[in-house]
């Protein structure tokens, strides 16, 4: 089915992509103006050496996409090579990718402009690919990883740019344009590539071993260590620092739950590692699009909680009945993890959005929700916001604006996501068969001490 | 003695516990002042929008916690499930009840006003914690261990608030209320516990495993790494900087020193992974109290030095001692990383506090020791601490409140750790039998093919 | 050979440079003049306040210093007790004698002012120590590499002052002060050290295990994550920004081609772990000594690109051929991961540099190129430069002083490392034996349950 000569086709035209974003940069992007050296007698000095203020925000995402997704992929018991290094891959090209994509909309003169800012936005867009390879983890080829990794990044930038830019919708944690769109873009494709009836069952290799498990906490630690940068890197001043505190009392408290559900739930009354590595960081997602917002300390433990009740009974209940029922695979649980926070997320968030006064927010009410400044006040900027968004709004038109994000979203991701996987299992693309899945030995070179055998043919494409 | 349902009951009691502190946090916390919104034409602008020069420490800080002691307990060959999962619930605890019983002391109006402070204070309360699990580490229930967090939070920030803001001591690294604290504390709970005569001896599977020994050097290197972040969190300017190089400088040294002694005290004169893995952060504990002190780089190595020399004589004598002698176990060998070390800081900070004159220190004299201000001088929050503190202390009276402090935090941590270690060890609680000591399959379901038998009957409380 | 008394005698040793440190410490260093406190009523104030703007990129170097390259190292079957032990013992005793040799060169009144830019060169000097030690992975005795530590230390500061200093040249990433130098001082102490022919080859235990291939990712993420930090550490404002982005882009066209390359060269025509571990991160090093000059991100893209492939190709065809031709062992490949592609930044650097030009650069110029000043508006530090360097370059001269520091900087390392291998292979130093390469059990004490046989003797010195 596959011949050599194929297999390297497909990295031949890797290359190729990878020599046309070269291109695309040459062509296309340059510096921002602020990080352009300037002439003349200009006394720079001061503003010029101030410290990069979002860098260590930056970094700390940095950590999450390549460290946190990574290991935290690591669980299964023969997919650690695929976990980290695929990982590393997909985000490598979605980072080149998402600059691309996400400058469209924002060219000046013909030139995408690169700042710190890009490479924040970069990540995060690399992060919905990754949860979307969460769902699929162990049932592609590196190939088909790539491939969706192009589609998914374009339709992400889109989407995003409909409902940040365009809708002025707030989310400043990214629930609904990053963890719902990836997980249920990610579950889209796993539908178009889901399995005949008698294979629609849990693999051989798709359990963990007890060294997995321990790696796959490297990764869930620096998840939840870091998501408060995550959930504040675009906002400043005192919403940053509120940002911080709810991810961090949102978290605590899915975590402490995530224990007690998880034990009352396994099968044998005791804690399930699945639920540890995952549904902790439920209260993350879960507090993603208002953590910004005066939801007070109370409102972020409890939405973390409610979010650990429901990632677990997701887990233990959902996902066997998703595949069972459904023949949808979802090996990291990502429904779970990401899609149902965040769909929660999205509902607290027009709650609270309809809610919102002048009397709370003060002055900030209008840097929360740019949309409902009056007509009056508005600058030019806001005015590339009214094509859709329509401004001066009240709370409630938020509120069901928020309601309308989500469900586009939702929406787009699916129909992103079964048109990625019509193409996929395209008789052009290699699948692999269901013996190959979740092995590393079928792409990578494994030590020989091993005691897997080996394929005595090259599999991947 | 337990049955399924009493298990299911204790984690129902922990659900109570965090329905309890949400409601907390409802009627007793808001965001501090600073971060809620403003109203009126107040330009906040510049001073709002100025980055949160804490935030960078706070990670590190939080990387420590969980990365840091979560991976440096899965040094035990088949407790890496619990390592890392039991710190991150426990933790997960911690925080929020150590922003509840260190807010008590900082109420405004009637609400424990929360900012990035609070955080990085509940963080450092969580290590007090951790220090003591370390040292009981294997032989408690998940339950016990949850109801000696709250225990221990309690008496923890009652003894905080005593030395720093009653007695005025210097303490900028913790090393008397965190490190001395947590680790006496948790040697109390393991004397209440103490196992009867024919069985205080090191259990079969408390040794490590080539594999788990190197996944604890995750957490050893991540904690020695960020050392410097946790000694300076609470300084600024000068002072912060002089932490860090004196933090760095301590642990460098007291790194060499700990390959020197081990191959010189272990038995096959070899490097032995115990030492490497724990002493040689005891520089960072020893230089904790002095650290933004004029110790001089040579000061700072020289305490490096000596803790390292303390910490590895201790692994290799007082361990095995203290539990063939006094019947107490100490797992991760919290006294010879914690408590010794931090005995040492406290002589330190004594002696450099009283020869501190203002010819050395300048103006920073008052900042480092507020309590050296002349009574003429004093401002109105310094008054707040007159109760216990009294003013216009002498250098050599600031050092004898140093001694006076960690005495009294030893003894408290002690007394607080023997009346915790008689909660726990009441009928009431669940004990584990001597053979399900430092094994995950007592709680945690484990992954088929592991070798180990699994226990046919849930044993987790 | 060698006996139980002249192994504790090398530790004695040790303990003596330790003690020869602190005092070395005690007369020579102090804190910077900023550091220390002030007297009289100066308004120290909002000055003093300041938050430490390079701590969180020193965090990041010290990152991969620890982490980075110790968990890399940890891809041996047998031997991560020795990649993170020593890894941290060797960087322990490097930073605190490499602030010491490069303070020699700025001392103020007798003293070297120690401030946190002391910290992060000397973490910087570390790296390059750490590059060699890659070369010789276990192939040495501790003892060897402190020894090689403190030869190569003295070796790296002087020549970092006359590249840096006194010829001025541009190279923030450290490409050819770091990273070439620490690569061919390893390969000629590896030169010297060199087998006899018939043990020219690769041994039993210098493979990988499956667990440890997935370790060593830890390793290679971490430095792959914290490289913008690295490159960006020495710069300010708009050039840091820009050394940022180029770094990013870089590593993220390294990292595509790798996958790549590693498809097409490898034997069986899948990925290779090595080249996945080590070839990603030659984007890194090739984009160090131009980071921060404007090469525009399809430049910053493309010399990724070619790092990896000339990376790749190092690993499949040079580094064998080296070993069977040159009897050169090279453990960790740092000749493909750190000598190539950190010769191609230095040429690319003479080329950028040749074609330097006030349009171009702007005010920037000569803050990039301070011996590109003209001689009429020198300052007094300039004048410390001009006893080597010249100043008032043309942009060609600037370009041929590039090129004469990388040859005048790999000729220096090979001498230097020469002159250091003839002293490691000295009869006063015991030599491993070909049967003790790779293996902890030789040096360190390891858990029982292994099935390695355990030397009876002890062989470590």
């Amino acid at each position: 089915m596959s011949s050599l000569g194929s297999s390297v086709c497909g990295y031949v035209l890797l290359l190729v992509v990878q020599i046309v974003l070269i291109i695309v940069f040459g062509f296309f992007t340059n510096y921002s103006e602020e990080i352009l050296p300037k002439n003349g007698n200009a006394t720079e000095g001061l503003e010029d050496k101030k410290p990069l203020a979002k860098y260590p925000h930056f970094q700390d995402i940095h950590v999450m996409i390549f460290i946190g997704f990574g290991f935290l992929m690591t669980f299964l018991k023969r997919y650690g090579f695929s976990a980290t290094g695929l990982n590393l891959l997909v985000a490598s090209l979605a980072i080149q990718w998402a600059i691309v994509m996400r400058g469209c909309y924002v060219m000046e003169g013909g030139k995408i402009p690169l700042s710190l800012d890009s490479l924040i936005g970069a990540d995060i867009a690399a992060a919905a690919v990754l949860i979307s390879m969460g769902a699929l983890l162990g049932r592609t080829t590196p190939m088909q990883l790539l491939v969706m990794t192009i589609c998914e990044i374009a339709v992400f930038a889109a989407n995003e740019y409909l409902q940040v830019d365009l809708m002025r919708i707030a989310d400043v944690g990214g629930s609904i344009t990053v963890h719902a769109f990836g997980a249920y873009f990610g579950l889209a494709v796993s539908f178009a590539l889901r399995p005949s009836k008698e294979d629609a069952k849990t693999g051989p290799m798709e359990g963990s071993s007890y060294g997995s498990d321990i790696t796959a906490m490297i990764g869930t630690i620096f998840l939840w260590i870091f998501w408060p940068s995550f959930n504040s890197a675009l906002v400043d001043g005192a919403d940053q620092e509120r940002a911080i505190i709810n991810t961090y009392l949102s978290l605590a408290g899915a975590t402490v739950i995530t224990f007690v559900m998880s034990i009352m739930v396994s099968h044998e009354k005791k804690f399930d590692m699945v639920h540890v590595q995952n549904s902790t960081l439920a209260g993350g997602v879960a507090v993603g699009s208002v953590c910004n917002l005066l939801i007070h300390p109370f409102g972020a433990v409890l939405v973390g909680v409610i979010a650990g009740v429901i990632s677990v009974l997701g887990y233990r209940f959902l996902t066997p009945a998703m595949l069972s029922k459904l023949r949808i695979s979802d090996t990291c649980g990502v429904n779970n993890l990401h899609g149902m926070p965040a769909l929660l997320s999205a509902v607290f968030s027009a709650i609270y959005a309809s809610v919102a006064t002048t009397e709370v927010y003060g002055n900030s009410l209008t840097t929360i929700f740019p949309a409902m400044k009056q007509n009056s006040s508005l600058t030019e900027e806001d005015l590339h916001g009214m094509v859709i968004g329509g401004y001066g709004r009240s709370a409630a038109m938020q509120g069901a604006y928020q309601l309308s994000a989500i469900s586009l979203t939702v929406l787009i991701a699916i129909v992103g996501g079964l048109s990625t996987g019509l193409v996929l299992r395209s008789p052009m693309m290699r699948q692999l068969e269901k013996e190959e899945h979740h092995i590393d030995d079928v792409c990578w070179e494994t030590p020989a001490e091993s005691d897997t055998e080996e394929p005595s043919t090259n599999l991947c494409q």
